[in-house]
């Protein structure tokens, strides 16, 4: 349990790590070009989630998100005290990221974010990327075809959606530490995540409607 | 059945409000670089027609495209039936989508096209890409194989058609509903349809000519 | 044979299309940054060349390549009679494919590049992306390795080549055929075939020296 | 052990001349767009990374990395002498091959280079580019897998850190003889070789912690 721990913190503290210094490292590099920097964001996080879920998920399942770890636990796939524990673990992770991610570009370890996104567009839009990041998830064979999926998803969902798809919870609360490209303000935190949560409960009913052929944690 | 016509659906869906979606986004944040632009619109597009091929594949066979459903149909791969309920349930899926898509963006639903798209260079654009897609679907041997292979032309074929290589009558039909980068007058949609067509039944002969090793649907 | 000899026409034309299509979409949208055509340009024929040699691998083994052929034969995987006609299939289809590239973009069918593209860097830069692809080709065990690590390994070679590397032959004539971004002017075109075919020639030195552990055709 | 060396030597030459070739490339194309240099930069990196490490892996293990084989050495995979051997090889390789990028380029073969990069923040980076590494390399199944990996990580880490990922004291080395995009000054080398080989250790620390399940060298 140790190491599973260790591996839902590790794993979400470096995806947050990649979220945040590649949007500060595009930002500053674009000249003015948002969506170069995008584009850029896009690549390393797709990059980086697809290698993350490889490495950590033979040891925890790779979860990285408390919205994953909620559905594994209303579908029985980890118990309520392994679900608690991760998503601590999650959170704690995805801030250290950002400050890892601060200290990296030399800006002040925590560095709360005034970048606005909120809205009935941005939720629906976080609702769209959860829900769809569950489908995928959750009717992925194995961990090796689950990481590609999932990180395409997520970079697909980087566009489609008009909130750049945080899509979890943790690392929404991570994102909210650094001022800087990839952030959001602390006060629309809890917007997102009753977003977020809305879609995997969404999810949850597309899954049930698709009929669930194989099931990966 | 039902889960047939639901993947069909929602894979259309999805599929359309990334292609539109990722268009508004990339369009808003290009400052003015049309190629920059169209980059992130084919790398969401790729990213999100290849997981979602491998997300509903296993249900529906994930044609999403009445051009595919019709090569199916004359290969009897598939019933009349099924091909006619998936036809309707890619164009609703389609149309649905581009609305989604323009519900997070802040777009009036239903917003018609503007943007001109006819022509020869254009029709012989969507035969080339649309015969080629049905020779790489049909000649994959397994779904896995053909996401890959189907997203992968396609985002080839957004660069070297002239006409960003829509190669689906439905998303043709959905596409004309967001005035936006990824959109098509309401008028311009037949021809692209009968092109589309045409080059199904080109890339069928050309399925004939190199002797069909393997199949796929 | 008819089908092998199709295979590698057809394969050789929609490689060319593509290589040359991308080619003026990137050019006209890039509005000057000709970092961004080339990425644009490189995607796209990455994503082509991966898709084309599983597709017609099966068939013919997918050389689209006179260097590619020349080595297989020298080899002995293929005898002379089907290496002249592959060559003479692939310059067909070289030709071919960049008059349909032309024809999409609304430009004469035959339109003689002015691009210079000469001197002893340009030509070490097409021994070194040759010599590199050939050790590549022969040491993939499938077409299904051989497709990414080949794809892969001209998307980079675009880059960190001066040339771009066109380390093919055939695709240097087609690419005589067109006055745009990825064009060569036909007085060129020798000095970049004798490059090619010492590069093959290193690539075979190089290959001896590894001990070839595998071959694929 | 002769076609290890060269393996080594070849595989660390042809990355070390394509990081540094589309460097060039890049910054001579981007039109003062850095992101879109660095954009270009990454995917040459990645796309080369991974096909060198299929091409040579079988042959030497395509380490191209003293750091990868001093764990090696570390972990008993490899000896003392062969060790000795990768590394001095993987030093002469990089070295050559940013000679063979600044030749295809037309700059001086050894061309000292004036890009400062030096600090707390980039020695950290370092060390979690490099620990990062250590991690993905060692816990990877085999080699193809290893090869998607350990490029997608690299690629990311050129983003998401503020040293752009160096992560290999050889090719610290070999950048420093080019004065250009990818270039570091000599009087940088040591502070970033020192960071990557305490990245390295914190890289041993991790695999114990997580259990190491699985081996590939």
């Amino acid at each position: 349990m140790t190491r599973k721990i260790l591996a839902e913190a590790l794993g979400a503290l470096l995806l947050t790590a990649c979220v945040v210094g590649s949007g500060i490292m595009a930002e500053r590099l674009a000249a003015g070009n948002a969506a170069v920097a995008l584009l850029a964001n896009t690549l390393a996080t797709v990059a980086a989630l697809a290698t993350l879920i490889v490495l950590f998920g033979p040891v925890s399942g790779a979860h990285f998100n408390p919205a994953i770890s909620a559905v594994a636990l209303y579908r029985r796939q980890i118990e309520a005290s392994t679900a608690a524990m991760y998503v601590v673990a999650q959170i704690v992770g995805c801030c250290a990221g950002a400050m890892l991610a601060n200290a990296m570009f030399e800006l002040p370890l925590v560095n709360l974010s005034s970048h606005a996104r909120h809205g009935p567009a941005q939720w629906l839009s976080e609702l769209v990327a959860t829900a769809g990041l569950v489908l995928i998830a959750f009717r992925s064979p194995d961990i090796r075809e689950a990481a590609w999926r999932v990180a395409l998803w997520i970079g697909a969902a980087y566009w489609f959606t008009a909130s750049t798809s945080f899509a979890n919870p943790a690392i929404s609360i991570g994102r909210a530490l650094s001022d800087s490209f990839a952030g959001i303000r602390p006060v629309d935190v809890p917007g997102f995540i009753a977003a977020q949560l809305a879609g995997a409960v969404l999810g949850v009913v597309l899954l049930r409607a698709l009929g669930e052929p194989k099931v990966a944690t």
